[in-house]
């Protein structure tokens, strides 16, 4: 049996992550074999609530789960942590400005940073859920230099797995048909999902979907989808936010199958003319708790 | 590949199924080969909020999720389905009697057996887990005699569960090293949490824990969970319901482990003095979707 692995989860009563402790329990995020522990990060005031969700992983009897630990300082929950999800953030109150939440989460991302920096594990591996993530990535990773930059991510496997089911179904077939979808960019209404290198059965998408259903329908489906669960279920996407961050990190850790990608946002190197040190989402391979950009992709001039 | 599973759930849009759908739509519930459709059964005023949970699971690109179906009507959700979790119930609203909840709950449950008599597969496999659930389950039951009594159950997990982990817990052991505990009776708080046959690393578990903790602690602590959940998370234990309701197909389906057994209420055919007809919680062996009485168990004085 594997070693335990220390797992820390921000904004742990909240409903994102209602959505995903259990199922990181059950071992669907690192496997059937890996003992875990959770350590669950919360503000002071949402502690009780926190009682409430460790009681019921407890009435769980999920055999790899060997403890839970409930902390309200980010300093203590990280301590020797292998593999972080940081999903709380502070949300858009009534008649806040963009610019007063940018920097109430900057104030979150600099502490957790820092305290990643001082009390993780040396390979920690570390996801950014909370909005605006590829924002809040890129802090957290700028405060913490003694880890790898190569070990801070944002999350855009929902946007990847939206962008792939809505081309599964205007193309008719199921998801596992659809491969090489790529999201460029941000978590946010600004970022590119990208048909070019994708296909379907094998044979090129954009010879099988139309290109004004490309341009005028796809793409804004994808961007504005967040907004359309809202509008239907009358709160946000949580269940599928938690599937996407448990893929996230599945695949992080246990490897994309052979040939094929993922969309991950990580600290760019100039690759694609992409800024350096911004966090932005490119295709990537994963092997053994690594990825590798997917380079040379030809990008046309709608693309750039 | 198996050929496709019909997997019906009512309430489909309440919070335990919430927690559940994206589960067995990952393979969860009837392992990673199974391809399944998911027919939703809600109430029509939460027609829109479903919809919006569907979108979510197909954002969840789950490659065994053939398709979603959205009904309002039992007869047509119902239609064909070899998998049936009926979560769904009436909540005791302010100042109801408990006379006017049963009432309530057997509107429901007469329409959802009739629906099943006519029109499930005739392999259906069914789980009450909305409350009242084992008169639920039996009222679903009777109106269904063209199917195996056999084929109906109530859930009876969570307490099992919630015995295991609370056990292991006092006795300082991981779940796994726990064995043998029986929730006798109904999902609720007349249930009956046995630890007589329960074993502990393979010793008498009543060996390891004194006596008055068993009586003083155990059993209350097993039989009021609920209550003390909602006392700290502020809201009904939904996760830990649905990891239950998904472990029970599951070990219906699927099997129990060699040697082991599980707590399911099912209809009683007298044996352990039990009234023939109740939907009543026992020990059970699961192998190949079929469920064998675990005969012989000897009952104290205390135990009667």
């Amino acid at each position: 049996m594997a070693s335990v692995c220390r797992i820390a989860v921000s904004g742990a009563a909240g409903q994102i992550s209602y959505s995903l402790l259990f199922r990181i329990a059950a071992g669907e995020m690192l496997g059937s074999q890996q003992p875990i522990i959770l350590s669950l990060l919360e503000i002071p005031q949402a502690m009780q609530a926190l009682e409430g969700v460790a009681m019921e992983l407890q009435d769980g009897a999920f055999p790899l789960l060997q403890s839970i630990e409930l902390e309200s300082d980010a300093k203590r929950a990280f301590r020797d942590v292998n593999s972080v999800l940081l999903v709380g953030a502070q949300p858009r109150g009534a008649g806040m400005e963009r610019r007063d939440l940018l920097a109430a989460n900057a104030r979150i991302f600099v502490e957790q940073g820092r305290a990643l920096n001082e009390h993780a594990a040396e390979d920690v591996r570390v996801l950014v859920v909370g909005n605006p993530a590829n924002t809040n990535a890129m802090i957290t990773q700028r405060c913490a230099p003694r880890l790898s930059p190569r070990n801070f991510s944002a999350m855009m496997r929902l946007d990847h797995n939206r962008a792939t089911a809505q081309l599964a179904a205007k193309a008719g077939v199921g998801v596992s048909a659809v491969d090489g979808v790529v999201i460029w960019g941000n978590h946010s209404t600004t970022q590119y999902p990208d048909l070019h290198h994708a296909t379907v059965d094998g044979h090129p998408a954009l010879e099988r979907v139309d290109s004004a259903w490309y341009h005028e329908q796809f793409i804004p489906a994808v961007q504005h989808r967040g907004a359309a669960v809202i509008e239907a279920r009358g709160s946000s996407s949580a269940a599928s936010a938690a599937n996407a961050a448990l893929q996230h990190m599945r695949t992080w850790m246990l490897g994309t199958a052979p040939e094929q990608w993922t969309s991950m946002a990580v600290v760019s190197d100039g690759a694609y003319d992409i800024e350096p040190g911004l966090v932005y989402s490119v295709p990537v391979h994963c092997t053994d708790g690594d990825w590798q950009l997917v380079d040379g992709l030809v990008c046309n001039d709608f693309s750039r």
